[in-house]
């Protein structure tokens, strides 16, 4: 089956971590935003699956897949149906609802990342809002990330398959979305994470594990990988990383 | 079996959406941390599992959920493993992930929830951040409050089964769910809802339904369940509620 993968053209943002898991398993996938109008895809395409009046299971917001007729919004949840179909799952259902669970706590870091320069409102603009996010930043890279990272380093460390990845004796696609986290944390907080990397050696060995993959390292190199910008959820405001 | 669900005493917090579940389904459980310490259970019970050094599969953060051997956390998650075992899911694979997904889109609207009145910190105290949380509650019941809410009544709306729930022709965990956060809503913006709810009838009904239920309506009289305060995600900050 072809995958179409729909979410906002010019960022990496929430869809990447879907993308990561298609790339990894070499999946047959559509990004539609980044296909062109004539063809039928981009915006329009997503616009109108978001806006028909006929769609029953309505997304909240990008991204969202479509496998067939089934429409699946939600990263985590996108993962969770993908996870099997690509063999980046356990088998077993006690294993399946721990990756599940890792993901739904990188995503908490993930909307707390964020959060750092949008404290007051999506809707707004950073300028409008940045004494507040130079207070939150702070908050976030002195208490909240790293406990973050010294849960998924403790959890590494206990994994009874052994210290390579988060969960079992294979990867998953939560290293491929904790890879993706490390990768922004380090553009949007580099001197935070200089600072704070030496304490989570099996995190930055995990993401060093991700990287060397082969479909991995032939994605992060090719077109199809945008490049981190400031519009997306990892951003590079110098003033948040003190 | 009996569940045993792990959350912080003292109040309703994210281990409300857990106990309404299991409270729905007449289920076998106990609510550890509201055990005497002397029957081995309580706060510290909590504490030895958090922080067990042999524990593989470690939480985040509670709520989680001890069944039999295995630990669950992320309260998405435990609902998802608790979904069929309760009755309180659809039996198929794509109707499980509808629900889930309308299940973490509720857990968004509940962090934005919380995050009015901690806008810059988890960790600080509502008193070190009120100007903040001032601006992001503006935003909220303006800007994110009603977005929400019309997509939850638009969903129920198009349920294909008809419009008494969320997803298909009976009661799933999300209904269960939508209802606490009518809940915590109309105790933290009392003023906002009065003034919102009349656009969401379908909203309003759906919490109605859900509060006639049986168990429901027992256990919500009954003195497991704990009374909002400030201490929870929902709060009764007049200032917040403008």
């Amino acid at each position: 089956m072809q995958y179409e993968l729909y979410y906002w053209p010019g960022i990496q943002g929430r869809g990447e971590f879907i993308r990561l898991a298609l790339e990894e398993a070499g999946a047959d996938y559509v990004d539609a935003c980044r296909r062109a109008e004539s063809s039928g895809m981009g915006m329009s395409a997503m616009m109108r699956l978001m806006e028909s009046p006929e769609l029953a299971q309505l997304p909240f917001a990008p991204p969202f897949l479509k496998a067939g007729e089934q429409i699946i919004a939600q990263t985590a949840n996108i993962l969770f149906f993908l996870g099997p179909r690509l063999g980046l799952a356990p088998d077993d259902e006690a294993g399946r609802l721990w990756v599940h669970q890792l993901q739904l706590t990188i995503a908490d870091l993930v909307t707390e990342a964020h959060d750092t320069h949008h404290p007051i409102g999506s809707g707004l603009y950073y300028e409008d809002q940045k004494p507040e996010a130079l207070r939150r930043a702070q908050d976030f890279t002195q208490m909240r990330l790293p406990k973050f990272l010294g849960y998924f380093e403790s959890v590494i460390e206990r994994n009874p398959a052994g210290a390579d990845w988060l969960a079992g004796a294979d990867i998953t696609y939560a290293d491929l979305s904790m890879f993706q986290v490390i990768e922004g944390l380090r553009y949007a907080f580099p001197r935070n994470m200089k600072r704070l990397e030496p304490e989570y050696p099996l995190l930055v060995a995990l993401h060093e594990r991700v990287a060397a993959r082969k479909r991995i390292k032939a994605y992060l190199t090719s077109k199809r990988r945008q490049a981190f910008n400031n519009d997306g959820i990892f951003r590079a405001y110098k003033e948040l990383d003190r």
